[in-house]
């Protein structure tokens, strides 16, 4: 009994103490296999600058034909593949659409060759074969050998540049290729301009311009080599080029500082000793290549390559910190790669003198904030920003002002559905912006003004001509006829509606309140009674008839059938349960999902996740269902919950390459893995209440912003043991299974007893 | 005798009032038919913005064909057509390739047709026939009926600004056609990219980025109207649109606010009463959207079209009032006309804060001068500079700065060849900003920094990598091998490092000095003393065979053949005429130049002129031999050049439509004729002498910016009185047939006495 209490002791204050090394528990390249849509390389907290490897790009043209895999290739990276075919600087992490993938760097050796090449023949071009035993992924840093050239390449990054360091065996011949024609997406005009400036011998800035899933698109930069070059050179691989003959006064193929086009490939050569490091700073801007080079300046003064990487690292590790876990190795793994994969996404779209790009193209200032770009909304809503809310509030509060702003300069007057890159891509449904408007300020974490932002809500949600935004407010329903996704359209909209009118609540605007708690039950427009499913409706009121509920596409959702998104009504599952027929029968149904057996045509038309993302019918590598395991709480049987999450826990998450079961989405995967390990999840962003599931630590002790700590102790943790006895609250027994946020914001210790049994 | 005197006084008086209006004399139409390539549209003095109707312009397809015309709609105006397409905001003045003709105006009513239609069947698109009669060209004022709308249209201008102001018929459909896929040049891929925002109802803005003359270009905008539109809508016609079809959630096709792609027409619908007026503002910036629409609030505070009509027209007056003229109305015609020509082009490229996009594509702000770009060098070095050195030292001193700038900013460390819009298009031979620069610093109008000037001349003849500099500077000559244009090369080269050395003599650089001015004396190497012609050698020193004089094209010549170009030695012309066997043998060959019978072939090579640009063999319509004229000055028949210089005045300059003989190159053909009508002529700027020719106007006053005046009398002027008896400078005879720079600007008066008979 001593040794336990001294034990207890021991590890509380290791918890407590000053810092743990926590990166080595993060392994980026989980994900990279499959499904994950995780890229492997080197980048720093919501950092500008994704520096990673792409063993296949999208946008290159190779004899002709375009790779149009684009699906496969959303993070450039797929741990299947054997070749590299360079390092470029901006993916995006565990998308289900494609883009980025700007400024494809490669160093080769021997003779220059200016294209790609193939994966199944390297000499074809300057690509090369690797191999996973010669590659490190680490948080900030990226290490892997290109076997064709016997280069060894390491990059890191700070928050707007990344920093490449590349050991060349001895070569006359020795090359650093800039390919400006690579790119990630399947459009084979995705290249809309691109520029550069060489400025002396050792320095080049420029900018390129896509049109790819974000529709107008610039990316300024700055590069900068540790070694001068020898010679420089570019090729145009536009076949329709502008006519310029006549006053073609230089040789623009070798030498030449002002190069522009549409299809630029670039390449710098160098003399190399044996084992001489050449390293490049790229740096990126929105604004311009003044401010790429500020941004370059200011947060990389030298040619230290591993004071960059400590510091991106020494980043990562205080992030981590936020909270240290007791748990199995796999488990550390599997946690602080989803901390580090939550802390990936938004990304920080601000110069470091404050500017960044608007949605309407023009040059704004931050003020007082960082501007952050992508969001994910559909995916982040759920578990991401609520996450944030408690980890990351002062970050959580600047992507707001980031979402006002975005709605300042809309010319729609709408607040972001997905916020990419100066532009909106309007991908998946709802105004999710909402959802996280209202948690925030609901939580306490919003300091601007919190009326400004629900106007802006309002008049997100009352955008008519937005995806039957006007047949939903005539009808409380949109019409089978008028959108191909009009149920979980209604579903997301009645909930967003009540994230409103909390926040109109909370902020004393009544008239609001009424008029969207009203449109909050909207979803009730789409339940069929008869058959206890959400269903299309069709303009006339009726059901539209060949309702399918397996299916998703043709039935009026996306990415999620009728089984599981006839659950979405988070912000009011007692009423769901009282449609379906009361807590019973609601439990059985639930049961049903989870047990299922699910047709070879499920698989066939499911997008975004691997046969493994499915438990049942439970479609957890997609979120539109990714509440419903906490359901049972509502029901009599909540410790079918404690079952479900840590079965899914165990099934979805595992610590290697292969082991997302689905898109990570831009972290939403990842924040649904640690809130259910910390043993709770927020069903119904907008509201202060957490389902309580089964937590998988052992021990977690959070350390908030405001100084405060909040310890989860898990007693009695084993595998086997996953069925919550008794939860104790700062001392006294829990009396619900929900937690509130304010009981973690306040600090404190949350005890969970666990045991193998359910606590009937 | 009394009553002469009188007249004589009264002429004085009226010369030197307060101000005269000048403007009726300035026929912006002149040059408009055949070769002239000026453009009809309001302009104000060196305006950013110049607004003009097209008569068909390049870049629109129609039915799959682009109109491959280019060099005729240079301007996008020509006179001989019978409709108009539309009004566009930005036109060259004179050139003999085609750039520009951004934001395409089109009023219309009836059916909403957003294809332009065909010349022959108007009906089949937007656009309009038009007659000659309802049309009015006036300084900063263009007004025509488009006959198949039955609309006024009536423009004007500030710097920065157009203004359109449309009286429509009574109509439930009157529309305003925005058509952002047209453009000038010849080449279909042209339009890289558009972006427009609808801010408000009455307000858009965005940009336009161009692959053209210019390769890397983007003009924001914003257009406000005076009233609101009722609909709004576009299509676009980019038959390779990026794949977004899953995610798109709008009608974009109508009231859809956020527009980009390729190849964009927009339109914006209006119910019009009888004779209602709608009004456009439309603002460029080379920054920002944001700057174009403080460049349009700084210019046009409100919708008062006659009130910026008549500012427009008195910022022209003042200008023209700078010099007065007593002549023939047609000669007055020609002179005002060619004033105005003149002080088009350099065009203001600095918005109202000093903000312009650098030769860098950074944004930069200019300190203390305006920037300005479109600068045509080739041509302009030769009198519209050295006119603006007289006219308009502040500019021209704004002018270098702007070159300056542009060399600053070059990754090349070069100076402007032809500087365009944040581009250089290195547009034909030479590097004649040196010649500019020389010669303002040499007459005392460059208030900068002239050492730092200079080094930049010095860098830019020593640019090794262009255009042969490098084999000119190794062999003083550059070899036929080596370039087609390799004679007029090395002798525009020569002048120019006459100029560096003059320069480099004022500052008491004397390295330089002599290193140019032995570089100066390069033209010898290419002259045949044998044949008495410049002509190509190659790289072993041996003249190329099967010379021809006649023939520019693969001789070694641009715009001018060995005839021409033989006496392109204007700062020698001393050492030329030994060369050429003595003054007598000179002046015969002079007289042969004047008198040839040229062969038909030669009227099929030559370009950017018409058969009447011509006179013998001397090429008045392209500018290499602009000088060659004033050349008898050297011989013992000066009369002879007066001669000629009365004769081409007379051939070459007609108050009509069709009055250019040639290209009027961005006001040098002008400048040359304001230049010989005033009687003398800068045949070497950077040497502060002009030669004496013979003058038009009967009297003039130059109004100088210093506050002094100078005033040309010529007594007994008449047609045939073309040669000059004697010449008093403030009551002294004139010694020589020189007067220098100093004698103008010191102010007094220079008095011609005219005769019928040479004065031998």
């Amino acid at each position: 009994m001593k040794y336990f209490i001294f034990s207890i002791l021991l590890l509380h204050l290791n918890l407590i103490s000053a810092q743990q090394n926590l990166i080595k528990y993060v392994k980026p390249i989980i994900g990279s296999e499959k499904m994950g849509h995780t890229y492997p390389g080197a980048t720093v907290p919501f950092g500008a600058v994704q520096l990673s490897p792409e063993t296949d790009t999208i946008s290159y043209e190779l004899n002709g034909k375009y790779n149009g895999d684009v699906y496969k290739y959303c993070a450039g990276y797929k741990y299947e593949d054997k070749t590299i075919v360079g390092f470029s600087h901006t993916h995006l992490s565990g998308t289900g659409h494609s883009d980025l993938g700007d400024f494809l760097v490669m160093p080769t050796q021997g003779k220059l060759q200016l294209n790609p090449g193939t994966a199944s023949d390297t000499k074809s071009g300057y690509r090369s074969a690797f191999s996973h035993s010669n590659e490190i992924s680490e948080a900030g840093y990226y290490k892997v050998k290109l076997d064709d050239h016997a280069i060894i390449a390491e990059m890191t990054a700070t928050t707007r540049v990344g920093m490449h360091q590349y050991t060349f065996p001895k070569s006359d011949e020795s090359h650093i290729i800039l390919d400006l024609m690579a790119g990630i997406y399947n459009y084979d005009e995705k290249n809309v301009w691109t520029y550069i400036r060489v400025v002396n011998d050792s320095l080049i800035t420029g900018y390129r311009q896509t049109n790819g899933w974000a529709r107008t698109r610039t990316v300024y930069f700055a590069m900068s080599f540790s070694k001068p070059f020898a010679n420089y050179g570019q090729k145009n691989y536009d076949t329709k080029q502008s006519y310029r003959g006549f006053w073609r006064k230089f040789d623009e193929s070798k030498n030449f500082p002002e190069i522009a086009g549409k299809k630029i490939r670039m390449y710098f050569d160098f003399k190399t000793e044996e084992a001489e490091k050449i390293k490049i700073k790229f740096a990126l801007s929105s604004v311009s290549q003044e401010n790429a080079l500020e941004n370059m300046q200011s947060e990389i003064k030298d040619w230290n390559f591993e004071k960059v990487k400590t510091d991106a690292q020494k980043l990562w590790n205080d992030e981590l910190n936020k909270i240290k876990i007791e748990a199995s190795e796999d488990n550390k793994k599997n946690f602080y790669t989803a901390m580090y994969h939550t802390f990936i996404n938004p990304t920080a779209y601000t110069d470091v003198n404050g500017q960044y790009k608007g949605l309407d193209q023009d040059t704004h200032t931050a003020n007082g904030f960082t501007n952050y770009s992508t969001f994910s909304l559909w995916d982040t809503y759920r578990a991401l920003h609520p996450f944030f809310n408690i980890i990351q509030p002062s970050r959580n509060n600047d992507m707001i002002k980031s979402m006002m702003a975005h709605y300042k300069q809309s010319a729609l007057h709408m607040l972001p559905i997905w916020s990419h890159y100066s532009n909106d891509n309007w991908c998946m449904s709802g105004y999710h912006s909402v959802s996280v408007i209202a948690d925030a300020i609901i939580k306490g974490v919003y300091n601007g003004d919190p009326n400004e932002a629900l106007d802006a809500c309002v008049a997100t949600a009352k955008h008519r001509n937005y995806e039957g935004i006007g047949t939903y407010m005539d009808l409380g329903f949109i019409p089978d006829e008028k959108s191909g996704t009009s149920v979980s359209n209604t579903l997301e909209y009645a909930y967003d509606d009540w994230c409103i009118a909390q926040l109109a609540k909370k902020l004393d605007r009544q008239e609001i309140y009424e008029e969207f708690i009203k449109r909050s039950s909207n979803w009730k427009n789409n339940f069929n009674p008869t058959t206890g499913f959400m269903q299309p409706k069709l303009a006339n009121g009726t059901f539209k008839s060949n309702f399918d509920a397996m299916t998703t596409h043709g039935q009026g959702f996306i990415e999620g059938n009728s089984w599981n998104y006839s659950f979405f009504v988070p912000h009011n599952p007692t009423e769901l349960i009282a449609k379906m027929g009361g807590k019973s029968a609601f439990s059985d149904r639930l049961d049903t999902l989870f047990s299922m057996h699910l047709p070879d045509s499920f698989f066939a038309e499911t997008e975004d996740i691997t046969r493994e993302g499915i438990i049942g019918g439970y479609v957890h590598g997609n979120e539109p269902a990714h509440h419903v395991a906490y359901f049972y709480n509502w029901t009599n049987e909540p410790w079918k919950t404690q079952y479900q999450v840590r079965k899914i826990m165990k099934m979805q998450y595992k610590p290697t390459p292969n082991g997302l079961g689905g898109n990570d989405d831009c972290g939403q995967m990842s924040a649904w893995y640690i809130f259910s390990s910390l043993g709770f999840y927020p069903v119904a962003p907008g509201s202060t209440e957490y389902a309580i599931g089964s937590p998988l630590v052992n021990n977690a002790v959070l350390t908030l912003e405001n100084g405060k700590m909040f310890t989860i102790e898990v007693l009695n943790q084993k595998d086997k043991n996953v069925y919550v006895q008794k939860i104790v609250l700062n001392g006294k027994p829990l009396p619900t299974l929900f937690i509130n946020h304010n009981d973690i914001t306040a600090g404190g210790k949350l005890t969970f007893y666990m045991g193998s049994k359910p606590k009937k």
